[in-house]
């Protein structure tokens, strides 16, 4: 069985705002809450999805705050805490230790771009030996299509050797499969989570983890029931039907800008179009794209 | 003549930082002053070569704050304010006109990558329209190959009509001299400023304004020679030996990762080896590598 210490499904949740564009926190846990009922293990909150490097510090404390002050577990939220400068990164972590947030997602620093693996092992070691907590568990954060910053194999294993109890695991959203597979194959009990939903089922096979991805701020309850029956040869058609659904929202999501797509996916399930907006410089899809959402929504199973 | 509101040679200065990795405010000050004691109109300090995006919010206030302090005058600072989240863009930019310090080089929102050029203008938009100080002006910073986030000419002049007397040039650091001539014959008395040394000089005869570049940290009074004179026939082979022997120190800082060997010349010129200290994830330059570059510098006109 697995000796991963982060298991499950994760939302890479999204963040929706108020009308004069901050963040909206009573729609935002009600939105958590409803996550975890539709079977997440825990919210990642404060992601790519959920537009986190487009919120100030207080912005992002706040959000943590306010998921925590209404009731959401410490230990089922998992927020990003990794951004451009050391120090930020170190003071973001600090602040989801103070309130017993123990286990966070963290970015590389991701302003240079083709920086050595000596630069990045540094700029982890030194968030990591500042913020010196034994209760930390850190998942690194694979997303090179965005931040431009991969992280090699070679220095995820210098990280796990340096950091045997704090770093635990990876977010892996460049959708690389091979790339998952070597993760697993070099760091046996290291949690390789995909943050790409088509690849729940095939890393669950493997050897991963779980996942962290935005569809499950839509169908939750259907990466749940992979993730439960992957390994129960009989419901072997039930999990491949809940990863076509899955694959499903990921395709149309996928068919206009991701994340505010995602977005006004949410306001169609719940009837609230406040969930169609963004911060720049992510823009809310415009009507004619939204009418044509919300028409092959209403086809989705 | 120019109408040009922003003229001149704009040192993209340098960092230095102590023995325990913070900003050495008073090396850093001294330096401020012999980049003007050289010949630079101003310091465009907290760029890409400055490592701002390494420093928190309140490092960069902290290192505006000292030059100020140590008696540079305001109109002679030119600091970077655009970071990835809109409210601390609004903040430091409001920051640095509480000082007094009008003129600002503003990165977008660099996080997501491909975003439009609606999300981008709405980015820039926000952030004038909070900031609504008519004493503003903003050099948008154009550096896709780092920030990952290109600033399209129909872009440029949107912000331009929108914002007419404060979005009034730009440092075209992509090193693209038909995108810099593009924006010159488009927006006539929009300053165009070169990121890139060698371009200074066939920049200011294509009508470009001047440059906010790294080698400045080193050959600032050539960059002077080539801005002054450039219009000068009688001084031809004066300029044209100014600009190579500022390419020779271009070369040579590009032959190693550029922004650590720039702090390792600094040093190498004015004979204090703290400035070899970059912040991660850059690092500094190995002991063979700095040797070969001493030697190499030794040599240079």
């Amino acid at each position: 069985m697995s000796h991963h210490r982060i298991t499950g499904v994760f939302s890479a949740s999204a963040t929706p705002l108020t009308a004069d564009n901050r963040p909206d926190f009573a729609l935002f846990t009600d939105h958590c809450r409803q996550l975890l009922a539709e079977g997440c293990h825990g919210v990642a909150l404060l992601g790519t999805t959920g537009e986190a490097n487009s919120f100030s510090g207080a912005e992002r404390r706040a959000i943590l705050e306010a998921a925590l002050k209404a009731g959401i577990p410490a230990d089922r939220l998992l927020p990003g805490t990794g951004v451009v400068a050391i120090p930020e990164t170190v003071e973001l972590t600090r602040h989801a230790l103070s309130l017993g947030v123990t286990k966070v997602v963290m970015l590389p620093p991701f302003y240079y771009k083709g920086v050595s693996d000596d630069g990045l092992f540094a700029a982890y070691s030194q968030v990591l030996e500042k913020v010196a907590d034994t209760r930390l568990q850190v998942i690194l954060y694979h997303i090179p299509q965005v931040s431009g910053v991969p992280l090699s194999i070679p220095l995820i294993g210098r990280l796990i050797a340096a950091f045997p109890e704090t770093v635990v695991g990876i977010k892996e959203s460049a959708g690389d499969f091979n790339n998952m597979q070597a993760i697993i194959a070099a760091y046996p009990g290291f949690s390789v989570l995909a943050g790409a939903d088509p690849l729940l089922l095939p890393l669950l096979k493997a050897g991963g983890a779980g996942c962290i991805t935005a569809t499950s701020n839509l169908v939750a309850n259907s990466l749940r029931a992979v993730y439960d029956h992957v390994h129960d040869e009989a419901r072997a058609a039930d999990v491949e039907a809940a990863q076509a659904r899955i694959n499903a929202y990921r395709t149309l999501s996928n068919s206009y800008v991701q994340i505010p797509t995602i977005k006004a996916m949410v306001g169609l399930k719940t009837g609230n179009p406040a969930w169609k907006r963004t911060r720049a410089p992510l823009m809310p899809l415009g009507d004619a794209d939204y009418a044509a959402l919300a028409e092959s929504y209403a086809k989705l199973p």
